[in-house]
């Protein structure tokens, strides 16, 4: 089992706020992502600038895209993403033409997806799943649970690398222990404390204590 | 039956292209949509400028909001959304939130989604559904049949306004005839012909013909 990679998600309103962030954690974490709010907000000079600033860095933009793969995944790519986000209710046409223009697609589960559709989705290309609590229903009072735990552990077992985001802190990280997590997304978690440095070294820490 | 509105998808590369097309048909239409790719690649300069330049007209971000609803629709609305989407795979809280910082939400209608669940998105606070052939499911052979037509009946039953997009000419409107259509949504086939704005009004002439 690897040790996972700590992602960190520019989800800011705006480029500079943004680029202050990842300036400060991006030689700490593993991944950069260029959010979907940061994307919608700034566009592609998002990842521009996150892969001109970080360039060995593993880039990410997290459009969730849901239709015309080809070309949303050719502009992510050829902005600078290696990783391009689709939403798991996009189309295997979708999915199989996004595959082609960046180097891994990861399918991000959301709302009613099952088992069967995810095998569909390996058999056209997709490498990696973003398993999410949505921000939304975090909100409304969820959280991690055996459940969650159980879905993860059997994505890993069919093939996905399995990266898992929402409401993780590192103290929450211990939960995943003995999980085949391909990376942890932490966004908020980081930036909104007071020392956002400190914060991704924490995780950093507490991911290579239990599995390294 | 009210006349089904014409709404012009920007679903450009570039803000430049993009703009310079919308200038052409832009008071042809009733609406002007700020797409998806364009979002991505340009951020929300692509709503303000058209705002800026079509203060009377209705405008619609594209996001396909998945998660962070009151963020994403606050942040179209700032800059100048009437309209912003969400996929049908997001949230209900997602749904909910997104609902309460733009003027209206409409779901878009992707993958597997039953009418189940369409009567929980009315609860949300959801009035519209875009009804929505896939651009690559398209491209992999796909078109409108009955199958297409009764689901957009039922939505429309239900009290959504139903938009419809994906593939559509002037010559494929006839086969809503009789359907309570909110609006058709066309980019391609309007900025894509040699006379846009031409191609605009061959849209509204059939539009006002077969519902006017």
């Amino acid at each position: 089992m690897a040790v996972p990679k700590l992602q960190f998600a520019c989800d800011h309103a705006d480029l500079p706020s943004a680029l202050a962030d990842a300036g400060k954690v991006g030689d700490v974490v593993d991944i950069l992502e260029a959010g979907t709010i940061l994307l919608l907000q700034e566009g592609r000079k998002a990842i521009q600038c996150l892969r001109a600033m970080f360039p060995d860095k593993i880039i990410v933009a997290d459009p969730k895209c849901a239709d015309a793969g080809a070309v949303v995944a050719a502009n992510c790519g050829s902005a600078g993403a290696d990783f391009m986000t689709v939403i798991c209710a996009a189309s295997l046409p979708t999915m199989k033409a996004a595959a082609k223009e960046v180097k891994e697609v990861q399918v991000e589960l959301f709302g009613d997806w099952t088992f069967e559709q995810a095998e569909t989705w390996l058999d056209a290309g997709i490498t990696q799943a973003i398993y999410h609590q949505s921000r939304d229903a975090l909100a409304a009072g969820g959280g991690w649970g055996e459940k969650d735990l159980e879905k993860v552990r059997r994505l890993a077992d069919m093939g996905f690398g399995v990266s898992v985001t929402g409401g993780l802190k590192p103290e929450t990280l211990r939960l995943f222990e003995g999980v085949d997590v391909y990376a942890f997304i932490a966004g908020r978690a980081i930036s909104a404390e007071p020392d956002p440095r400190r914060a991704a070294s924490d995780f950093q820490e507490e991911i290579h204590r239990i599995w390294g």
